[in-house]
């Protein structure tokens, strides 16, 4: 989806008292989250994550936002504000402080402290800016006013951005739990103050816009915890993200309750929960907290585990748990919770772990049988109330699928904004909102970037291609070494195949067939290697579709010596 | 998985008054189902179907259950009954059929007339014999009476096996829909009297064991399409599995209702179908079906179009119109119906087709929005109603992962079977009944026989384990040429990858470095091409990892000439 409006060209310039919105990444996909506003000559870029790659993008490591759009115009950026620290909203950042390490980063607290520890990773030392619910920050012709939201990791912010040509108001993630367990709600009252000033344009999570109703508080999985350990009789593994720090909280609340200590497993968890208890999000009772080394010598029923891998990571302490392939042997009477969501995708390999470890005989315990994971967005019952209290003169729909960006505007338009100025752009589209009224007035290139090893941008979709040939259906080598005079074979052929047949000696008959074809072409006086390969790609791809029914990549070589 | 329970050996022999289960597909995956039942020297097949492979298992056509067991004992084998005509269940019959082809199959009306149109494409005649719910027949040593059960397929069957070891209640797929559309109840009643008369060992349907509560019926998606039907202002269209006839009526009689007319869409579709009317399965009022190309010259508001492609397969008519690569092409006012389950590992496919449809401007209504779709097994709720009123002597959770077939034995377990009369067994684990008691007694070879174009079980993990590597980091071949004599280089290195980097000349540095590796290996004095093509490995090897972080498969070939 490089260009999903296929129709529409590049977009004029932009009027002198209007302002332009770009998204780069997050419209079309749940990932790369990344905005670019346009105000008075000057930049504005709001979030810069990353997008894990599905199945058709086979070896790829992450997917970037392109940043071609803004590559020219680097010192035009006056800031990059974070609205939280999640990858899909942070994890591009090394990529773009690669083409200008002096971008200042703006966000809370929390998040400046996640994205300068993956900074460190990347050798890069940022330019920061921290701000908090309240503070108003004039970021060149932008001025931000940033507000507290409530999400799945403490300290996520919304923003809203006052220019001369109207105010925008950008939700960032969010939900709507009314009993948060740090008491730190979204700010629906500065978005009412800031609606009955005049909000021009509302973009809006869509993540959860297609999910009726409300999202339950996370409050109500303590309940659900305290009941498995009431139950569990020997271990207790949970898995959750290394970044939600309050449900993470919530285990050790209940470990601590019921007398176990609590090992953390996996870099990330104990990296995030460093950062979390020092800046102050994370309670830690003393003494809950042992090595993992220490756990062999503490009895099974004042043991918690708690880890990465609830998405079935194979490389992931809990994968390989199932696999016992980890110094932790699970064993009957241990009970595994997954403390965590079930991305789409991701459902295969969950449910291999599931079953590996059911198989060992622990109790798994996860979203399926328990209330042990609640989303961290807002559901379309949240969202009507925003629409509701915002009031906004246009809205777009931000972070989700096609499907969740159309459900979300629909909302909108049942809460009375007009159809006409509920704007569903993907990602590249160009929307600018001119004399109060937001439209689509072009679009640029924005394809997916690949993370490829220590590659990045160098592997395209041709190589993706190729790779997801071979996955299927494997390859075929055939070297042969002609006399460069006579045009004689003097070696091979050597066929070589992977993926294919384990038993070389199945290509005995096409063997004979293209060493007759050669020597044909020989007779009628063909001597230019390039032809030969033709030729020999084309008796190996005719034999191998006639008795294998199958189409591998095939690589003829013709070599003169 | 080929092996389950490694600690079990081979079992030993069957005392005389012993019944022998073994299951061969279907316990531990969902698919392949097949199971052999031994006594007095003969064997009775119950089912013998496909699995689909994973991602894990690229290129793969087909998952074969492995026939090894059976293979040499072919002519003791007395019948093959086949339970319903889902491909998990007779998919596989053409492969058996291979090994001996005048193998009795058993079913149902509607079950044999699918396998024989499917056995007719592998220009396969069988031999059959119709049974129908209330008969009985005498297979060899086994007394079989068959059973009327409620599934996703009409006349499904379950199967009491009567032996001189005891007797064995196998449910096949069920649920226990109280007012299916046909009336077809699954006859509790008979579990009943055969429960009275005393069950030794009782096969259950695991796959909803984990579900609570109970299966909402199928009638009930009638109201939900009618509302559909009532705001759809252009065309319908409708995706569902081939083989849901009751299904399909009920958007026939929706159609009817509406005054639309129904096109199928898809090869199977359009078989089964006509299967199903020419039995009387399926009700068509006259002049309701048209030809797909008459829907031309049909008015949009009475078009109804009935496919294939609800799991998102790319090459089915609904994707394809997602893809706007379809004769009909899907425009705004256009209503899609995903009337199916979301099968996991299919979440991305399927997302992708509905968010192509939504941004054509489609109103899809799946699963997730609209009670479209009820599942076809039986609830928690439902198998406690069974376990009540079989009260068997003994169970074995069939039909599963895992996970389900845990869940199922906690079942058995709580309406007072006692767990050690309860066998949770994988593929391959062989279970005897003797003396009224079931216990597992070793284990027989049951690893995934792979279809893959027209190979059978050619194609193994080696070849999978490649494919997987190719598929993810593509590979690099390198190809030189040098003087049988001198051991010096005639021609090449001829570097060619795929899946790895696009651009030729990137390989310039370490084809230096080879050559260079070559001389000096030249100048000691080695001769062996196999000793240089490890050596052209080493270093490309250690030159992609060093500057790019990956592990491509690497060929070097060094061709004396």
């Amino acid at each position: 989806m490089s260009h999903p409006h296929p129709e529409l060209g590049a977009p004029g310039p932009l009027p002198e008292a209007g302002l332009r919105i770009v998204p780069l990444g997050g419209l079309g996909e749940i990932g790369r989250n990344m905005t670019v506003m346009e105000h008075a000559g000057k930049l504005l870029v709001i979030d810069c994550g990353v997008l894990f790659p599905e199945d058709h993008q086979p070896g790829v490591d992450l997917i970037l936002p392109d940043f071609s759009y803004i590559a020219d115009r680097l010192d035009d950026i006056v800031a990059v504000v974070l609205t939280h620290g999640h990858e899909d909203h942070i994890g591009a950042v090394p990529y773009l402080l690669r083409l200008r390490d002096d971008l200042p980063l703006v966000g809370s607290q929390l998040t400046l402290a996640l994205v300068e520890a993956k900074l460190r990773e990347h050798r890069i030392t940022p330019l920061t800016l921290a701000v908090r619910e309240g503070d108003t920050e004039q970021l060149g012709p932008f001025e931000c006013e940033f507000l507290a939201v409530n999400h799945s990791i403490p300290d996520a912010l919304a923003l809203a951005v006052r220019t001369g040509a109207g105010t925008v108001l950008h939700t960032g993630d969010f939900k709507m739990d009314q009993l948060p367990l740090d008491g730190r709600i979204t700010d629906l009252r500065s978005f009412g103050r800031i609606g009955e000033q005049g909000v021009d344009l509302f973009m809006v999570d869509s993540t959860n816009a297609d999910v009726p109703g409300f999202t339950v508080s996370e409050r109500e999985i303590a309940p659900v915890l305290d009941g498995v350990f009431d139950r569990a009789e020997r271990r207790i593994i949970v898995a959750s993200f290394a970044s939600h720090v309050h449900r993470v909280q919530q285990v050790f609340d209940a470990a601590h309750a019921h007398g176990r200590r609590v090992a953390l497993v996996g870099r990330s968890m104990v990296r995030n929960m460093g950062v979390a208890k020092e800046l102050g999000y994370l309670s830690v009772p003393d003494g809950l907290l042992v090595d993992i080394k220490a756990v062999e010598d503490l009895p099974d029923d004042k043991i918690v585990l708690m880890c990465t891998g609830s998405q079935g990571e194979p490389m992931a302490a809990l994968s390989r748990m199932a696999n016992l392939d980890h110094r932790i042997r699970i064993g009957k009477g241990d009970t595994v919770v997954l403390a965590s969501s079930l991305i789409p995708g991701n459902e295969n390999a969950i449910y291999r772990v599931i079953n590996g470890l059911t198989r060992l005989g622990a109790n798994v315990v996860h979203q399926g049988n328990a209330r042990v994971h609640v989303s961290g967005h807002a559901t379309s019952g949240e969202l009507l109330y925003c629409y509701n209290v915002v009031r906004p003169r246009n809205v777009m729909p931000v972070h989700g699928e096609m499907r969740h960006l159309v459900a979300n505007a629909e909302l909108a338009v049942r809460t009375g904004v007009p159809s006409d100025r509920v704007v569903v752009a993907e990602d590249g589209v160009v929307v600018d909102l001119v004399d109060g009224v937001a439209s689509i007035v072009g679009a640029v290139p924005c394809g997916y970037v690949y993370v490829d090893g220590s590659s990045v941008g160098e592997i395209t979709e041709v190589e993706l291609k190729d790779r997801r040939i071979l996955g299927e259906e494997g390859f075929i080598s055939i070297v042969i070494v002609v006399d460069s005079a006579t045009g004689k074979i003097v070696a091979g052929p050597e066929i070589h195949a992977r993926g294919f047949a384990e038993d070389q000696s199945v290509f005995d008959p096409v063997r004979e067939s293209i060493v007759r074809t050669l020597a044909k072409a020989a007779a009628d006086g063909v001597g230019d290697t390039h032809q030969m390969q033709q030729m020999v790609r084309r008796v190996m791809g005719r034999w191998v579709n006639e008795h294998y029914r199958r189409r591998p990549m095939i690589l003829p070589l013709v070599v003169e010596a």
